[in-house]
């Protein structure tokens, strides 16, 4: 028995939290065992380095640190949370993941794709998603959604726009290069319109969990 | 210009904060710019990842987890710290580096002394010690030196014998694998006996340091 992992990723502000939310209660409602979780975090030792990573007190960060942090707080959100849930036949719905550091470390901070990709497979201990629903909205736009909300900015979302436009390509790339894991879904819409349309594709996967 | 770069490593309890003492008041004295640091920790942002390592509430830490938070400090401890100092022309006294990590890591926990290794390798930013003093003394002699100490044992030192013999294992190979980098101190004797095996030692260097 083995559950069934979703990741969900793309740009801040795309609107992830509020599509997770909703797709919970839709499995939830079928009977489905389902864990929301979310990167960095998920554990108390990974929340307790999200806490370091979002800091903005740490503006002296170096890029390299932040890409071993990452690697660290999905090291143990992997093994104590995500890969038990699975062994329980449980659907775990995780709101960022390994995509999210290849993109922001590997091309937003221009460590490189594939070498943020090889530090973090021992991370992983052989748990990849089944699907990752790509949230794709210009990250323009996301940035001025995110900003509007009732909360502080972190330390990555105050990083300039030219940034944020290296992660959004980098997501597109990763979107061609894992074609058969990789979901578009066009998050620019309204919230019932994008929640129906993963609805549709989720539905027509082969047998989710249970 | 280039300083020198000195690492101290060995079994918990084997006198290494003491000789650093030391031999940093020996090379002040003679009119050199000394820097003095520690692993995990040296920066702001390194010592806030040492809280998290060495939390005795921490039981459930992954040793992937420890292996990633242990290379985060690294990485900060390098590029905002050590790589300055040396292109300064300072000499680097430095308690524990990547070796530690091999040993503790890679032997110690079992996660395989190359892959820390490389794992480890962005880390360092080419910076490698020009000499890795190694504080020879049995782990079961260090460990209770250690736990006379007026302080609480962290989550390493909690660790029974057999991990802290695999340590000392993996140090004694790191000692035959990089013989011209690591040299072998007699730590099991009098402070001042071994504070002169030290300074013997580092005089007859190829210029250090200035």
């Amino acid at each position: 028995m083995r559950g069934y992992f979703i990741t969900f990723e793309g740009p801040d502000g795309a609107g992830k939290t509020t599509q997770i939310d909703l797709l919970s209660k839709y499995l939830l409602d079928k009977g489905l065992n389902v864990v929301v979780t979310r990167e960095p975090g998920g554990t108390p030792i990974s929340e307790a380095i999200r806490g370091i990573i979002l800091d903005t007190n740490h503006s002296e960060m170096d890029p390299v640190t932040e890409m071993y942090l990452y690697a660290a707080s999905r090291a143990q959100h992997v093994s104590q949370l995500i890969a038990p849930a699975l062994r329980q036949g449980k659907i775990v719905l995780c709101d960022r993941f390994v995509d999210s550091s290849i993109a922001y470390q590997g091309a937003g901070r221009g460590l490189g794709m594939k070498m943020v990709e090889e530090i973090n497979s021992a991370a992983l201990q052989g748990v990849m998603p089944d699907i990752t629903l790509f949230f794709d909205i210009d990250p323009e736009k996301g940035l001025t959604r995110g900003r509007n909300r009732d909360r502080r900015a972190d330390r990555l979302e105050l990083e300039g726009i030219g940034f944020h436009r290296d992660v959004y390509e980098a997501f597109c790339r990763l979107c061609h290069m894992y074609p058969e894991r990789f979901r578009r879904i066009n998050a620019d819409g309204d919230i019932m319109e994008i929640h129906r349309q993963i609805i549709n594709l989720i539905e027509q996967l082969p047998k989710y969990g249970k």
